[in-house]
This record gives C-alpha cells, sequence and structure tokens, in this order.
C-alpha cells in the first residue's frame, strides 16, 4: 500500500472530525496538534489498544470495531470525571478496504461527534489489524475521581445493568445459548460510556472506576487503593431486563448470571463509593437532568480494611462465591 | 499469557520512569493520568505506530527499537520546539519474552530518562508485534515552530547530515553494499532526536518540520503549507564523513548520495527556514550552548510561489534530479 493511499485515509478521517473548538490550536497537519487546556483544569490522558484476535473477532463489523475503539477509552475519561476534548488515532489496517474503513469511521466518529471529541492526530500504517486510541479530557484542578477516596461508611454503587457484557462475549464464543443473544452481544460492542454520570460525580463520589474487568475485579483496585474493604449485596446486583427473562425462561441458572455480574467484564458503567447525603444530592440532581440510562444501584457498602476485601451476601445471608472469572465456565 | 504476566509487564516499565515531576498529578495506576500543562503554555501531543514488517525487521534489535519508537515521537516535538514532558506507551507482543521486554524497555528509558520524559500511561496487550508510542510536550504560546511560515528571502537550514538514515536502510534490505555499513544503520536505528535545537529555534525560525519521508518530500510540505518555493545547492547538502568517504572509494557515485540526501528518508533531522539575521543570533547561541551535533547548513533560499516548488542547482548550474526515492533504487 502505497503512503499516498494512507494519506487519503488519513484525509478522510480528518474531514469527517467537527470543526475544531477554540481549545484546538493547531489540528491535524502539522509535526504535532498544538492544544490549549483551560486555565484551573487538569489534562486527563488515557490510551487502550484492541488487537484482533484478542480484544475483537476479525468478522467483527467495522462500524461496531470503530464505536467501541473509542468507547473503552472515553470510559475511561467517565470514571475520572473528565470533560471529554481530544483524540488521536493511530490505526493499523492490512490493506486499503474503502468500504471497511468507511464503515470504521462511521462508528468512531458517530460517537466522537456526539461528545464533541476532535480527532487531533494519529498515524496510518500496513499491519495486522490493531487499533490504538488516546483520548485526553480536562476536569478542573481538585476534582477528579480517584481510587483511593472510598471510606467505611460509604455506599458501593453501579450505574446500568451487570453481566450482559460478559454474556454477550460468552454468547460469541458459543460458550452458551440464549433466546436473548443479540441483547447481549448489543451490551459488549455498543458500550455506553458514561461521561455525563462522571461529570456530576465530581463533586460527589468519593473514589469511581470503570468496570471493564468485571465487578469485584475493579473494585478490588478500588479497595487496595482505598485501604478497605467491602459488602456486596447479591440480591442488590442490576440485572437487565433480558438477563432477567433468560433467568425465568431457565436459559442461565441465577448463580450464573450472579457470577457473570460479579466477574463477567466488559460493562463499562461505573463503580463508585458515596456517602448517603451526596448520594441523595445526586439522584436530585439525576431527576433534574438528562443523563441517560445512568439508573444508579446501590449494592453494597464500604467497611474498614479486613480480609477477605469483599464479603458476599445473598438476602442478608453470608454466601461464598468463586471469583476466578471466564476460567470457571468453560 | 495471563494478564497477570501483563500487569507485570506493565508494573516493570512504570518502575523504570523516573520520579514524576510535579506536572504529573497522577501517574500510572488509575483510570487516567492527571497532568498539569503550566499557564500561559500549549500542549503538544504527537502520535506514531511502529509495526514489525513494515517499520523494522522482526529481528530488530529490542534495544534499538525501543530507542527508536520513542525517537521518532520526539523529532516530531523537537520540529514543533516543544519541551518533551510526558509520554504513553502502547505495546502489542505476541508473547512474553522477558529479555526482549527487558532490552526495549532499556532503549526506551534510556531516551525517555535523557530528557526527563515520564512515562504517564499505556497498554500492554498480546498480539502481533507493534508499537505506539504518544509523546505529549509544552511550548509557550505563540512560540510553536510550524510549516506554514516560511517567507521569500529566508535561508533553508538543515541539522546533521543527510542520506545515512535512507542508506542504512538500504545496507539492511542488501540493496547496496557499502564499507561502512553499520555507521548508516547506526544512523538508521539509533536516531538523535533534535530536542535541544528546536527549544533554541522558538524564537528564531520562521518554520521547521522534522525529515522523516525525505528532505524534498518534507521540504515541500513547508512550501506548500507556507506558498512559496525554494531553491536548493545541492553541493551544500550536508554529507557525513562517512557517505563522503564511500564516494571517495567508489562504493557510491556522488550523484547517488545525493539522492539519498534528498530523498532517502529516516534522517529526523531538523528543516527549518530563518532569516539571515536570525540566523547569525542561533549560530551565536549555539556557540554559547552545549547542543550536541546541530551543526547547522544552509542549503538553500525561500523563494516567491513558482512551479517547480523546488529548483535544484549544482554548483550555480539549474539541474534536474529525479525525485521519486526509493523506487528508483530497487
Amino acid at each position: 500500500m502505497s503512503l499516498t493511499e494512507f494519506d487519503l485515509i488519513a484525509h478522510y478521517f480528518n474531514d469527517k472530525s467537527p470543526a475544531p473548538d477554540s481549545c484546538v490550536v493547531l489540528g491535524i497537519g502539522d509535526d504535532c496538534a498544538l492544544l490549549d487546556v483551560p486555565d484551573g483544569h487538569h489534562l486527563a490522558v488515557s490510551t487502550d489498544s484492541l488487537v484482533c484476535g484478542t480484544h475483537f473477532f476479525a468478522d467483527v463489523s467495522p462500524y461496531r470495531l470503530g464505536y467501541k475503539a473509542l468507547a473503552v477509552n472515553l470510559s475511561d475519561l467517565a470514571a475520572m470525571g473528565a470533560t471529554p476534548k481530544w483524540v488521536s488515532l493511530a490505526i493499523t489496517v492490512p490493506e486499503m478496504d474503502e468500504s471497511w474503513l468507511s464503515e470504521f469511521s462511521r462508528g468512531f466518529f458517530e460517537l466522537a461527534n456526539k461528545f464533541n471529541l476532535v480527532l487531533v492526530g494519529g498515524d496510518t500504517t500496513k499491519g495486522p489489524l490493531s487499533i490504538t486510541v488516546s483520548v485526553k479530557g480536562i476536569i478542573p484542578r481538585g476534582l477528579a475521581l480517584k481510587r483511593n477516596g472510598a471510606r467505611a461508611g460509604d455506599l458501593v454503587c453501579v450505574s446500568g445493568a451487570l453481566g450482559d457484557g460478559g454474556l454477550g462475549l460468552a454468547c460469541k464464543l458459543k460458550k452458551i445459548a440464549l433466546t436473548n443473544e443479540q441483547v447481549f452481544i448489543d451490551a459488549l460492542e455498543l458500550t455506553e460510556p458514561r461521561l455525563e454520570l462522571g461529570i456530576l460525580l465530581r463533586s460527589l463520589a468519593s473514589s469511581c472506576i470503570d468496570i471493564s474487568d468485571g465487578l469485584t475485579q475493579d473494585l478490588r483496585h478500588v479497595l487496595e487503593s482505598s485501604h478497605c474493604a467491602a459488602t456486596l449485596d447479591l440480591d442488590k446486583l442490576p440485572l437487565s431486563a433480558a438477563l432477567q427473562q433468560e433467568i425465568q425462561g431457565g436459559g442461565i441458572t441465577k448463580a450464573c448470571a450472579y457470577q457473570y455480574a460479579l466477574t463477567g467484564g466488559d460493562d463499562y458503567e461505573l463503580l463508585f463509593t458515596i456517602s448517603a447525603d451526596n448520594l441523595a444530592r445526586l439522584n436530585t440532581q439525576l431527576q433534574n437532568s438528562d443523563v441517560r440510562a445512568a439508573n444508579i444501584s446501590v449494592i453494597g457498602a464500604i467497611t474498614a480494611w479486613q480480609e477477605p476485601l469483599i464479603a458476599l451476601f445473598d438476602e442478608q445471608q453470608a454466601v461464598s462465591f468463586s471469583l476466578q472469572g471466564w476460567d470457571h465456565f468453560r
């Protein structure tokens, strides 16, 4: 593939970006992009790669791949409470396939434009299919949602529903057959980054993380950073209507559904800790906002540090659960 | 490869980074890095991928690969006049090879630490070998070296010597056999980003770019952005002692050496335009500084816009040169 063809791709992507806002001093086309971080703000940066065969299947819809490559990065900004501003895209493709690239960029820019995210640079190269996205956002100094602020007495909350993303992957891998298969695959591939919620949480939550590796694993990161422990109530885990229907229909046991909710991963919901007073404030703000689909569930509480870090309860009875994740289902 | 092994790699890289400076509010280990861009400065961002088989050979020394993956990105910051500050590294490797990773990180951090560059994040994944580096620097507002500032009457200058990097690649590809082969391969693989020179040029040069695709192609970018043309004097092109020796020894013709200097690429020297007055100021500053190896050569002049954009002269005689680059040598 000639350099010229790659230049065409670069221009193609460039053209789809929204008009640079006043914080873009110099966009694509020079040696670097020049950006202005407003006074009084931190710059928040996150980088993630998606590699064919490791993070997605070779036959994935390019539209969904473009969407998800950006979504998982934006989810990191959401977990920090950052306002998304700029993105760099490094894409490696084995060949120049215009229809594939057109669909990929459609998915990428549908999400980018929704949040006024400006593409400020990147690289287009030839090789085995992989995508590296680096998102940049801003956040008023002192308001970032870190992992280390949870305190005993805080409530443990999550947005949305848990387990669907992991079930979507299990469906794609033919590990499980479910009636609502497409709902779960959609949850896996069309992740909704909770950016508006993250911004609302800035001055309210004591800690926050996005759930990429599974609820218990990501909660563990918060607990280790914050030097505390937590109780979780299984019966309070938010399960989607589709998953509840599968349980009722016998497609999956309740225990297995809980396991996906606890360890499935790929949820990209926000997991945060918050005082009861601030939760009341958050709920008032949510009622007065148009933040979509950010149903908040209280699923447990933070306690003083103890082993094990996470104590599970089912209808107020302590229960034991194997938490090793994927391997359990093979 | 288990996630745990990748976490180990991440920690391995993390540990080698210099102590975060005061501009790193939060480094590796949360959802995002939090950075402070000092008031009155722009943020400069550049992202480049190196893919095995496209940008480097599978048997490349991992030390040199780690070094070069960072060097080519830092060269973009140098061309902008930016002070390097932070870097994100996304690395995809087919397997966990500790000695390979150890050497890769040794090369990467040797260069990073030289410029007090802090690793603030990234991603480690399994898949075909590729590296995406995203560097971030800062630059006082209004002082960035753009491509569009060249004006008729400015001098055209380059740092260092030209052609060696391209010849190094030709040697590796067995397209040419030279006595000083290793010197040229070193020039290709151990590129020196001209960061100190870029910073000196901030208030002096009218435009700047780094030479990655070859002198004429990169000069063309400057001319198109600046709406002007240029004359180049072949006999003023800086050739290294090693290349001059090859010409004298008959290993390469003078015409072929010029062609590498004009179109070879992989030089990563700075190409800039500057007024005669400012060049005198620059030379005074260089005499009083310890900027290494930044020998500046005046190789031509900017003229009013005309076709062709680049007019070549050899000892004041206009000459014609085929400029199509690589294909010419096959």
